[in-house]
């Protein structure tokens, strides 16, 4: 098997999140990401404007893919298949970065307020895009919110047991995000 | 009816959030908010050790209060009555002071990225609190943490038909949670 090398970019969000979860994302500077990147800055800048656009970037790509999904399900589809269907577009997009960042920012999260803060941003900003694709679908809004709350659990989830330790090597995060939102469907139904 | 009679931290903390919301979080200062307030340097500090605590307290007070009412449920309670007890006991601590604040936090934290984060924040301390308070019943992980979910969607919901214009003077924040809860409740039975 060919082993995953990372590119320039690739490099700069890896170094950036570790810099973050040794130090505090405050502390640490782009002299400090360029450098343990082994890249200059100039090519930091060609990538990203400034160090907090390191993590938003993916948070709004992600946003989107998985509204992209619920929009394109099929005209029949009920809100949770929709939601499936989210969770497998922006799942087959999620790569090898992806999944070398999981551990290394959940640790970097644990270490920072500041990240706990964007992390928690993060989530709403997902619930709201599945909402927003979900209503667009004429699902109302109750069950519109709760399918997209149930999305985010779901995507986090899967991609916790996708990224985590003890991982396979040959597993797909698209199966353990949907077999995240099946285990909900089914909790839906114990909760009285 | 006697007309709420806001004290020193109760001024303290409507100045900060229509502070907040005029020029934005990090622009505003300790003194801006005594001034605004009409009360001195010391009494702010005999209140909040700084700016940040002023949101952070409330928060904190709140996650505990959903807690308490979950755990203090009665020992057959389903997940989702729990949450009902928990919305409930959350419910009667807040006073005229939170209803004054809804509107006026929604614009500051509508104008502030940085109280976006805070208010994300919030939302997924919720979230944990009413998760482990309701994995501490015994209630397994996924329909604890979406029961958690369900009640942080109808505590919100709940706090911006309260506080939200054209609110009638007499009824219960409680009230209004629950209903909520109620719609997500059938909303669940829609998803598919």
């Amino acid at each position: 098997m060919v082993r995953w090398q990372p590119g320039a970019r690739e490099r700069l969000v890896l170094a950036a999140v570790d810099l973050f979860s040794e130090q505090g994302y405050d502390e640490t500077t782009v002299a400090q990401i360029t450098e343990r990147a082994g890249v200059t800055k100039s090519t930091f800048f060609r990538h990203f404007p400034d160090k907090r656009e390191l993590l938003v970037a993916g948070q709004e790509t992600l946003s989107r893919l998985l509204a992209e999904g619920i929009t394109g399900a099929p005209a029949g589809a009920t809100p949770l298949d929709a939601v499936a269907a989210g969770l497998e577009r922006a799942s087959d997009e999620m790569g090898p970065l992806n999944r070398e960042l999981g551990p290394r920012l959940r640790a970097a999260v644990a270490a920072s307020a500041e990240l706990q803060e964007r992390d928690a941003l993060k989530s709403v900003g997902m619930a709201a895009a599945m909402t927003d694709a979900l209503v667009g679908r004429g699902v109302p809004d109750a069950p519109a919110r709760l399918a997209a709350e149930m999305g985010v659990l779901a995507f986090k989830q899967g991609f916790e047991r996708w990224s985590g330790v003890g991982r396979a090597d040959d597993d797909r995060l698209a199966d353990h995000a949907t077999a995240a939102l099946a285990e909900l469907r089914a909790a839906a139904a114990q909760l009285g």
